[in-house]
């Protein structure tokens, strides 16, 4: 492969965002990030998106905001894998200039959640699980987590509490965010009264969903220079696995495969150790999500992943690992198809040193993960400033 | 771009599967392309689908086909690009290998359209096109294609008997394919007195929705061997192209700038001209993108694509351009998002001689075009037997 760099990135605030429409959003993070590189007509556009056939009645995503940011006649296409869409489309894009069909992509992950009532939104979010033999009966996302978090908790002793550092430190991290979609500081007392939604998963263990796009351009490395305050950000690290889309179908359902076999290839591509890691964007959907995530990339063992948290391992003063440093999913927010992409624009500012208080000192190699499903398409990135 | 070969092909009859699942009908083709490859674990899987969604409530089709067909573990992703969703896969995949990030690659296009009612399936196919602009005047698929064909006939002075050779054409071609959905000769009479669907589209303009996929096994170039009877097949070009969303959005609304582009690309990379061009799978989603798209890519001037049709030069013996050699849309059958790698299967199979009576005389060179939206996202690709 030809190696790739993040030559600039732009994101949107996350919110409900009645006034504006899915192009809009999206164009408002692509030109952001076309600024920021100073690209003004790349040569192909991949989208990462999951809802927008069936909230927005909107296909073909690819030309439909080539068309909108001005990318007349150019290569575009989207890429779907759930709540993993927007790594999968940041992937995509990296095949294209890797392969060196492309001198330059535009990659955009998009998601405008919130046009329609709660209720559709959570039957649309449930076509990420297997409609068959997991939807057929009853199940929703939520209530999926809820049963893997459960049985969790039972095999290895953990109660609620100890999953609240995950969900303080990501709000923690999200005070500092200006695009972050909540802003509140939280403690372990709001943590263990919040609402239950689908025991033992509340309202805090669950991240929101929300209105959003995230973008970046890649181009091949050795068009970048390291400037000085400016680093070449080179995508050291990118793999893919999946495992069964049904959670029962899992002979482990409490261990992520497709983290651990796309974390392994990934450190593997980018030469490094999980050790060399400075900072980790996880995909914490839900605060469960978190602890499996750094258990099958190796910060924890196997059971042992809300130790991290319980031993301030995971704050960005100090930690060993620093997580969800700019609010993760659960603060930062959830819009299901840009989230992906969130996570690589974050680990691009961490790199760049451009976050003040939440900062992580020295940060010279990030990580992002972005899941689809409960686990099924899991992808990973490793980026390194050079 | 490292150069690539199609290894293995697989594909379903085109129907209406009662008895099958999606999972299933893409499994049948997936398996027979791994069979026909001799490779039993390829290292990713790109699915082209467009209305799963829509119409089977499953999203995240590329770990939920990868599980089904025993790829546990390996990298799978989704590509939609509305009725081009099938060569988008096919080049996502093909840009994977030609990175060099994998060493053999299944493309399935899958389409499973009639488990629905067909209002519901009319209304999935509108979200092709731009839902703020046009879906939102109440226009539907067809009827966009229709307003299309009224302007042409208008401008350039055609009547609607004029396209009957198109249908004609593949009707008579789709007799000798058994996987074609239509299996009966139609005349200029049929074609002139069949329903109306949308003046002046009538029903033998159209294309058959079914069910149905497509598959292929692509793999490095050298890594195949060109055997007495079975030459190795190269992808020699390939490209894509986008055009405004909304139809009227654009300059000239009769003229596909995206399948120009994009065959313009595309000869390029192959090292080839438009004469060279031994048979030609179209897109003839109706009879005018038959017309429209012999025009763009060279083969008629602006205006005249029906008088290849009433010239005789489209059909395969004696043709100029043989177009449609399995059937096409039109009577071979249009699963909209799996079309794309059923032009593929069947480029590779006229250029492998196994076609029978419809077999392309001294066929060395193939392209196969598919079309999304109105023409708003063009894929085109050129065989080459070897």
């Amino acid at each position: 492969m030809r190696p790739v760099a993040v030559l600039g990135i732009g994101q949107t605030v996350i919110d409900e965002h009645w006034d504006k429409s899915l192009r809009e959003i999206a164009g408002e993070a692509a030109f952001a990030a076309m600024q920021d590189a100073g690209v003004e007509h790349p040569d192909g556009l991949f989208v990462g998106n999951m809802l927008s056939p069936l909230v927005g009645g909107q296909n073909q995503l690819g030309a439909f905001i080539a068309d909108w940011v001005g990318m007349w006649k150019a290569e575009a296409t989207k890429i779907e894998a759930a709540c993993g869409s927007g790594a999968a489309a940041f992937r995509a894009g990296l095949m294209a200039v890797a392969s060196g069909e492309m001198d330059s992509a535009l990659i955009v992950g998009v998601e405008k959640m919130t046009d329609k009532a709660g209720h559709d939104v959570t039957a649309a979010l449930a076509t990420a699980a297997d409609a068959d033999y997991e939807v057929e009966q009853g199940i929703s996302f939520v209530s999926l987590n809820a049963l893997i978090m459960r049985r969790y908790m039972y095999e290895f002793g953990w109660k609620h509490a100890d999953f609240a550092p995950f969900s303080i430190n990501a709000h923690a991290n999200a005070l500092h965010n200006p695009f972050a979609r909540l802003h509140e500081r939280i403690t372990v007392e709001q943590f263990e009264k919040s609402a239950m939604v689908a025991t033992p998963i509340n309202l805090l263990d669950a991240s929101p969903i929300g209105d959003g796009a995230a973008a970046a351009i890649i181009v091949p490395a050795d068009q970048v220079r390291s400037l000085p305050g400016r680093p070449r950000i080179a995508v050291a690290g990118s793999a893919a696995a999946t495992d069964t889309l049904a959670v029962h179908s899992r002979k482990d359902p409490l261990f992520l495969s497709a983290a651990y076999l796309s974390s392994k290839r990934a450190y593997e591509m980018a030469g490094v150790e999980r050790m060399d890691i400075d900072f980790f964007e996880l995909h914490d959907a839900f605060s469960i999500m978190a602890a499996l995530s750094l258990e099958a990339c190796g910060f924890a063992e196997r059971g042992q992943g809300p130790r991290l948290g319980l031993e301030n391992k995971i704050r960005i003063a100090g930690g060993e690992i620093p997580v969800c440093t700019r609010g993760g999913l659960k603060a930062r927010g959830h819009p299901v198809g840009a989230t992906g992409m969130y996570q690589i624009v974050e680990v691009v500012q961490q790199l760049r040193r451009e976050c003040g208080p939440t900062q992580v000192d020295g940060a010279k190699i990030g990580m992002a993960q972005n899941i689809g499903g409960s686990g099924a398409t899991i992808l990973t990135h490793i980026l390194k400033a050079e």
